[in-house]
Formats: C-alpha cells, sequence, structure tokens
C-alpha cells in the first residue's frame, strides 16, 4: 500500500527520527548532518554552527509568546546548544492570502522585539504567498549561524554517573498552546519562550565539563533523553520527585491527557554533567531568571543501556520511549 | 477597511517590495538586510554570504526540474550572484498531512542530485508536517551559505554606458511551470533551473570589472532591472530584438498571456558590465554550456532616470514597471 505522510512523522519522536534516518541522512551523508544536532557544526577558517527550524505553531499568539519571538528564539537556542554564538538569523515568511496585515505587523514587530532582546541581527530573508487553503495564516522559517565558541559538545561524551540537569519547569510551552488551543485557561499557563544563549554560554564558560546541552522542544524531555543515550551503552534514571513541573502545567496536562515530560519547552535547556559540577552547575543556571527554577533530574547509569527510566514517586520504574505518534502537532 | 495580504505580495514585484519596505526593513535595520540582495554579506573573521528562500512551486514536478532541484539552485544562485562560493545549506522540510512517501523520496533523491552537482552539502535540517488542507503537499526552505569571495558587487557600482548582459534565453522556468500547471505542452519549454555559481565565479575571476549580478527569477527580468536603477540618476534602455527567447517559450507566453520579460529564470544571471568588458564577458559567458544563449540586451542610460524602457522592434519606447500584481503565483 502506498505509504502517506501522517501527522506523526511531524511530530518529533520516533516517525520523525524514521524519516530522517531513512529517508534524508543517506541521501546527503556528510559528517555534520550526520551528528544530527539541532545545528551543525561546519568547518572553515572560523568554524561555525548553522540551524534551521520552521515555525508552524498554532495559534499564533498564545499567552507567553507568538510565532515571530517561537522563530527567533528556537534559531538562537539551537545555535547555542550547538555551543555557538548565535549572531545572524534569516527569515522567511510563508504567508497564507487573507492574512490581516496587521497580524502580520503584530508578528515582525515580535520578532523584532526578540531579535534585539537576544542581540542578534535578521541579515536576509524571503517572503511568499500562497493561496487561501494552501497555508494556515502564518509559517516563518529561521536559520542562524554564529561562530563555535565551545567545541566539544556531544553526547558521545557523556559517561556513567553523569547527572542531568533542566534549567526550569518542564512543558511549559506545550501545556500553554495546548490550553490557548482549546480556548480553556487563558493566562493560567504561559509559554516559556526565551531565548537561553546567555545563560548557556555562562555555563559553558565556567569550565564545568558540561558533556551536552540541549533544548528539550517538540517531543519534551523524555524524547530529547531517549536521543542522547539511544545506541549507546548507557542509560539515564530520573527521579519523579525532582523534575519540576508548575502546578498550573499540572493541571493543565491532567486536563488535556498529556505528560509534561513529553511536552515541548521553548526555554529550557538540558544540561549532562559531571558529577563532581552538578552543584556549581545548578548554582550558575539559578543565578539567571529563566534558570531559577534548576533542578538535577536524574543519573546516567550503565544499568539499562539505551534506556530511559523514570523512578515514580511510589517507587515504581516506568520506561520512557521516545515521543510516539503526534502528541502535540504543530506545537512550535 | 482592514487591510489582507492578498497574493500580489508574494509576486516578487511592486506589492512584495512595498511589505519588505514598510513592515520588514523599518523593523530590522541593519547594513546587510537593508543592502536587500538576495543573500547578505556579514562581517566576522571571514566574511560570508548568507541567503534563504521558501520555494511553493505548484506543480512540485515540471519539465526541467522540481521543487527539490529548485530549493538547491535557487540558494545557490543566490549566495553566487552576491559574490559568495555557495557551501553549506539548511533544508527545512513543510509537508502537508498525506503526501505520499514516494513523492518525497523523489524531492529528496532531487535535492541529494542536485547538491551534487553544485557541490554543495545540506548539513542542517528540520521536518514539519502539517494537517491536510494547511499547506499544499510540500514546501521547501533552504538557506545557505559560503565565504565571500568577490567583494564589492552591487547595482550602486553601475555607471552610464555600461552594458547588460544576460546569460541566456529568458522567461524558460516561468513559462514551463506555468505549461505543467495548465497540463498543456507537456515537454515543450523546460525550466532552465540550474546552478549558475560557476559561470558566475569565472565572470568574477576574470577581472572584467562586473558592476553586479543578480538571477532574475520571480519578476523576471524587468523586475531585476527596476530593482537595479530605482531610486538612482540612472536608467536601461533594453532593445527588444537582442533579448533572447526561446521560440516554444515566446509560443507559450502569447498563450498564456505572459511577457517573458516577466517570467521568471531559475538558471540565468544578469551581469552588468563596463562598454570595454562587453565582448570579454559575452564570450565567457559563453563558454559555458548555461551560458551559450548569452546576450547583450542594454545599455545603462543617464537620459530617463528610474526608468526601464524597451525599446521595441517597431522603433517605439515602452517603459516596464516592476511586475505588479502576481502574474505568476507560486512559480517558485
Amino acid at each position: 500500500m502506498e505509504e502517506l505522510i501522517t501527522l506523526d512523522y511531524g511530530s518529533g519522536g520516533k516517525k520523525t527520527s524514521r524519516l530522517i534516518g531513512e529517508q534524508i541522512l543517506p541521501r546527503f551523508k556528510n559528517a555534520a548532518l550526520e551528528a544530527l544536532g539541532d545545528g551543525a557544526i561546519v568547518p572553515g577558517g572560523e568554524k561555525l554552527v548553522f540551524s534551521t527550524d520552521s515555525f508552524v505553531v498554532d495559534p499564533l499568539f498564545f499567552p507567553g509568546g507568538d510565532i515571530g519571538k517561537l522563530a527567533v528564539c528556537g534559531t538562537v537556542n539551537d545555535v547555542a546548544m550547538c555551543g555557538g554564538e548565535p549572531r545572524f538569523l534569516s527569515c522567511a515568511l510563508l504567508i497564507e492570502e487573507g492574512l490581516p496585515m496587521e497580524t502580520l505587523e503584530r508578528v515582525l514587530s515580535s520578532v523584532q522585539a526578540a531579535c534585539e532582546a537576544a542581540g542578534v541581527q535578521i541579515v536576509t530573508g524571503d517572503t511568499k504567498v500562497v493561496e487561501k487553503g494552501r497555508g494556515d495564516k502564518l509559517y516563518i522559517n529561521t536559520a542562524g549561524f554564529g561562530p563555535l565558541r565551545f567545541p566539544g559538545l556531544s553526547p558521545k561524551a557523556i559517561r556513567e554517573g553523569d547527572r542531568v540537569l533542566v534549567s526550569g519547569t518542564v512543558g511549559d510551552h506545550g501545556a500553554a498552546v495546548m490550553l490557548a488551543r482549546t480556548g480553556m485557561g487563558q493566562d493560567a499557563v504561559r509559554s516559556d519562550c526565551a531565548p537561553l544563549h546567555r545563560m548557556a554560554a555562562a555555563l559553558l564558560e565556567a569550565d564545568l565539563g558540561v558533556r551536552v546541552l540541549r533544548d528539550p522542544t517538540r517531543g519534551g524531555v523524555a524524547t530529547t533523553l531517549n536521543e542522547f543515550i539511544e545506541g549507546t551503552d548507557l542509560g539515564i534514571r530520573l527521579r519523579e520527585e525532582d523534575i519540576p513541573v508548575a502546578p498550573p502545567v499540572r493541571a493543565a496536562c491532567e486536563l488535556l491527557g498529556l505528560e509534561p515530560l513529553y511536552c515541548a519547552n521553548e526555554g529550557k535547556l538540558l544540561a549532562v554533567v559531571p558529577p563532581e559540577s552538578e552543584q556549581a552547575a545548578l548554582a550558575l543556571l539559578r543565578s539567571f531568571p529563566e534558570g531559577r527554577a534548576a533542578a538535577a533530574i536524574g543519573t546516567v547509569t550503565a544499568v539499562r543501556p539505551g534506556t530511559l527510566v523514570l523512578r515514580t514517586r511510589l517507587g515504581a520504574g516506568r520506561i520512557l520511549q521516545k515521543l510516539t505518534g503526534a502528541q502535540l502537532p504543530r506545537i512550535c
């Protein structure tokens, strides 16, 4: 039977991985792409980090942000997580015919404010308009790059005994967008959408032996941690009681049938650090407003290779796989 | 009355210019963006050229190319026209739910072949899937960059008496896509979609004093030449009998009510050169298969500042403005 692309393929979970692994990597073989970070480190006189993302979030505006802010922060964060200093962005607008000009203006002003806040510049762009019914109001692609400041970050650097840190509460963005989509909740849950490059740079400058950084967007913390240990002989054990979840996010997730560990974040980073750096790294993250709820949430083990296990409050061990299916389509 | 975005805003003509001038430039003020080339030259240890385009061509496959080949060539050419050596590309897929996997595979194989032919690498990417009816099969964004090899190219360098060269027949891509859309013509007209960076580099290396290069895509030759002289005290006079148009393209344009000078090209470049370089530049262009029909089509004058005038076969002078309205929506 003819295979059709379903929404699952865009979930950031298992099907997305399969699509990339089967259709994309075999065609475009090169070391930079195969590292499969959210950005690529490319050679040259000065090494650069390069990243791209398309943003298709629905609705365009949600508590805590909008597609414009998201499009800047998402690419800034991807470059930063690869050890780059984000500097220059492209911005390509894909507009559905009939979009009110006022909506476009609001989004562009938000892009502008986000660029100013992050200290990056839009230096090139593109504008396409498609017929009504061939898009959905507005999609934005940003690509971005900047010099590689901190080389060597990689899931391959992770060692047994390392600690897993998260820079704050999990699931805020996913819960905020899903609530906004239902029309419930109003401002009870706000997206965490924020640029993380300054906090990331401070952490990397502090010489704490950080193994890898990643912002757990689509697919959430559980999917990102699975990607870290996939195909390795290491596992990760999370402690449920240590995972910071804001009470309104927990309530929203229960209402909507979501698991916060699979909910997208847009202003949080995961860091894996050696055990001796745990306290210093936490203190450093907490010194930033965007990291004040930072927590150590798990440990790297050699007990169950390739497996992410959540030790629940009741003491049971629950295996968390990569996101399967489209829990949250068009979350970013 | 509330202003809505219409298809005109994506035509690459006057409304697109207005949108960029009123909504985008005022918000993102910086010298690289304001140069308004199809790419940006960004500072750094080594200067780089950076460009992005989203491709929304309908249909996905057309004689001479497809959206995948177009997405590679389009960005390769934009970087090359700015004097850059295209090296690294991003590739972001925006897929409509229900796309046959086989279609995606064909397009990705075409992206692969185009990258190999152009000698560039896809180093980072993104995959998003939107619900049925919120896209149209497949859109692709590519961004690309590479080192600036030939600085100083700019419409500002154009002088009175300079010659306008085109590297081959005009309107092929636009006519091919429009014919494919109607279901007429079959293979009679083929898109010229091709990478131009090698021919461009040869022209720039030859020390011929090239003022500016540009690939006349959306909006065609007439729109690009208008952009060169906009707001200057120079005009351009074209001679109709010198403009190469392939007979099937001319026939297709007559059938479809199109003007070849406003039809998109995806494998042609416009070069403005000093008069003393005209013959050497033409000979050089013609030494490449993709430039074998190169021609000198016009002269820069001081007679009608800011105006592009076509001297017709009958001796009349016809003013060609920038494309107004959406002559060819979703042509690239």
